[in-house]
C-alpha cells in the first residue's frame, strides 16, 4: 500500500476532477502490476495495472489505494475489472465517499467471491487523496495555503519589498509545490502588487495549474503577465456582481474564463468562490496569497494545509504580515493545525501543518 | 575532539566567568581521562582529566576543546599541568583570543617538546564556546533570542493573551536552554505583563542562570515574582540615570542587584547594557523578549543566534509581533541568519539560528 501510495501521488495535480488513485498487483510475492490515474484522470489506476500484469492477475492481490470505482462512467467501472482479472483478494486503505461508489465497489467485489480488505494506511490515503474527498464530500477543493516568511513572520519589508525572502532552492520547491495542485490561488492584491505569472517553471513539468484570482471589482492589469498568457494557461477570474461590463469583456478577450460569485459584506464570500471551483472539479488549489484572501480563507476554516517557509532573515513588526487581520478576542479560538512534516530546504526551512 | 565539546557543553550556564572546556586524554587507543570545566569555573578540564588519568597520561595525547592557559590565575596554568604530566602530543580545537593566553599556551607546550595540532573542529568549538570567545573579544556576552511564535510570527493575540502558545514539551525546552545560559534578559514591560519567574523548573537541575531586567526608570513591580525571589536566585536591574531613589532603594532592599547603564535616546543603551553584563562575566545571555528590546538588539546587531518555537496556531496580522519595529528601507539590509538545527519537539517545531 506504501507503495501504491507512491504511485497515487504522481497523479496529484493533474487528474481532477478525478482522485489521484494508486494500484499495485502482487502475485507470490512479486509485484506483476502497476498503475497509476494518467494525467486527466484516465485511464484509472486499477485498469493500467491489471494491463501490466495481464494474465499474471489471475489469483493475485491489488491493492488499491481508494475503494475501485463501481459506477459506469467515461470508463467501465473498476470492479468489473478486476473481478474480470481473476484477482483473489483487493485491499484498500479507504472507501470512496462519492454517493455513486460509497461501499458499492467493494460489495460488488465481495459478491463476486473476492477477498476483500480495507482501511490499509487509512490515514495516510486519507491525507493524500484529501483534495478528491474534500470536493466529494464538502463540495470544495482542499486549500493549502503557502507562506514565505522572515524568521519574524514577516513576508515584505515596510516598504513592500519582497524579492527575495526565500533562496532559490524553496523558491524551486514552491514550483513542485504548485505542479501538486490543479490550481493556484491568488488574491487581485498580489496581482497588482507582484504581476506574477503563477506557473509552473524550470522543472521539466508539461502541465500547469490552473491560475486562479480572486478579483471582485475584476480591476486586474490587462497588461500584465496573467492577460498577456491567458491563451497558454488557463486563467480563472473570480468576480462580483458588480465587476463592470467593459473588463469582463476585455477579460473574456484575453482568454481568461470568468466565475461570478456572489458578495458577502466585504468582497467576494471565500466559502462561495470555493465552492464554484468545487464544482468546476477542482481538488487542489494551492494559495499564495495575500494576506486578506489567506485571512478570509482561514477565518472560514476553509485552511487545510499550510505550507510555511522561513527564511534566516528579520524583518521587524513593520514588516508587511502575510495574514491578515483575524477577528480572535481568545487564544481558544485560534485555529490549530499539526505538524506534518519538517526539512531543511537550502538555507531555509519548510514546515508543513494540516488543520487539527 | 568531538567527545570534548559533548563534555565541554556540560559547563554551559555554570562556569561563568570562564570558557567551558572539554578534555579528553587518550593512551594506545583508550581513553584515560575526562575532565570539563567545573562549576563556578574551576578547577579547569584539564585539571580533572588529568586527574582521572593520573600515571596513565604519559606519552598520551591530550584533547582539549580550547587552548590551555599560560597564565597563573586562581589556579596554576593549565599548560604546565599538561607539561608535568608527561602527555606527548595535545590536540586543540582553538587557539584562546584571551590577551593573556592568544598562543602562548600553545607555546609553552611546544617549548616543552609536546607536539601541538590544532584547528581540530575549529567551527564547532567556536560555536559552542561563542559566548566565552564573544566576551573577550567583544566585551559583551553572545546573546541567544528566544521566540516563541504562531505559525504567522506573534507572541500573542491582540488582547495580549499568550499563555500558552506553543505546548508543554516546547516550555520545558525552553527551561533546558535557560539553564546553558549564565543570565535570562528581559524588557520591563514583560515583567509587568507577565510577571514571570524567570527560573530553571522540573528538570533535576541545581543552578539558576542570573535574572536580568532591562527597566530604564526602574518602573517594576515590587511585589512581583521577581522582587519576592531575589534573595535566592539573583536579580540583576539595569537602570538608568533617571530611576527614583525610592525605587532603588526599594529594589536593593529586596535584595537585587543594580546596574546603572547611560541612557541613549529612547531608552537604554543596548550596547552599554551588555557591556556591563560583560564586565560583570556573562558570557551567554538568553533573551526572551519582549518586542522592543529584541529589535533593539536585532538592529545593533547584537543578537548572535535564534531560537524560534514555532506552534500550530494562526493569530493573524492584529496578534502581537514578536520582534517590534525596524528601521529597515532595503530587503538587503535586514539581519540575515544561517540555519543550525531543525527539530520537532511535541507538537511544536524548534528552528536555531546564528548570525551570517
Amino acid at each position: 500500500m506504501t507503495h501504491a501510495l507512491g504511485l497515487a501521488r504522481r497523479g496529484l495535480g493533474r487528474v481532477w476532477p478525478n482522485p489521484a488513485v494508486g494500484c499495485v498487483i502482487v502475485r507470490d510475492g512479486r509485484v506483476v502490476g502497476r498503475g497509476w490515474t494518467q494525467p486527466g484522470g484516465r485511464p484509472h489506476a486499477e485498469t493500467v495495472a491489471l494491463q501490466q500484469a495481464g494474465s499474471r492477475a489471475r489469483g493475485a492481490t491489488a491493492y488499491v489505494t481508494l475503494e475501485p470505482c463501481a459506477h459506469h462512467g467515461r470508463t467501465p467501472p473498476c470492479a468489473e475489472a478486476l473481478i474480470g482479472s481473476g484477482v483473489a483478494r483487493v485491499v484498500t486503505a479507504i472507501q470512496d465517499p462519492d454517493p455513486r461508489v460509497a461501499g458499492r465497489g467493494h460489495q460488488m467485489l465481495r459478491d463476486a467471491g473476492i477477498v476483500v480488505d480495507t482501511g490499509v494506511l487509512a490515514e495516510e490515503a486519507r491525507s493524500l487523496q484529501r483534495g478528491f474527498l474534500t470536493r466529494v464530500t464538502e463540495g470544495r477543493p482542499m486549500v493549502t495555503l503557502k507562506m514565505a516568511f522572515s524568521l519574524d513572520g514577516r513576508i515584505a519589508t515596510a516598504g513592500g519589498e519582497s524579492k527575495w525572502i526565500t533562496g532559490a532552492l524553496a523558491r524551486r520547491r514552491v514550483h513542485a509545490m504548485r505542479a501538486s495542485h490543479d490550481a493556484i490561488l491568488v488574491g487581485a492584491g498580489t496581482v497588482r502588487a507582484d504581476d506574477p505569472s503563477l506557473t509552473v517553471r524550470d522543472l521539466g513539468i508539461d502541465h500547469q495549474p490552473v491560475r486562479v484570482v480572486a478579483s471582485g471589482l475584476l480591476d486586474l492589469p490587462l497588461d500584465g503577465m496573467l492577460a498577456s498568457t491567458a491563451r497558454e494557461v488557463p486563467v480563472w477570474i473570480l468576480h462580483g456582481p458588480e465587476a463592470p461590463v467593459e473588463r469582463r469583456e476585455a477579460w473574456l478577450r484575453a482568454g481568461a474564463e470568468l466565475i461570478e460569485c456572489p458578495a458577502d459584506g466585504t468582497g467576494l464570500g471565500v466559502r462561495s468562490m470555493l465552492a464554484a471551483l468545487g464544482a468546476r472539479g477542482l481538488t487542489r488549489v494551492f494559495c499564495e496569497g495575500g494576506g486578506q484572501l489567506a485571512a478570509a480563507l482561514v477565518e472560514a476554516g476553509l485552511v487545510d494545509e499550510i505550507a510555511v517557509f522561513s527564511a534566516g532573515i528579520l524583518l521587524g513588526a513593520n514588516g508587511r504580515p502575510g495574514i491578515g487581520a483575524l477577528g480572535l478576542d481568545r487564544l481558544g479560538d485560534a485555529p490549530r493545525y499539526c505538524l506534518k512534516g519538517i526539512e531543511v530546504v537550502g538555507q531555509d526551512t519548510l514546515c508543513l501543518w494540516h488543520r487539527a
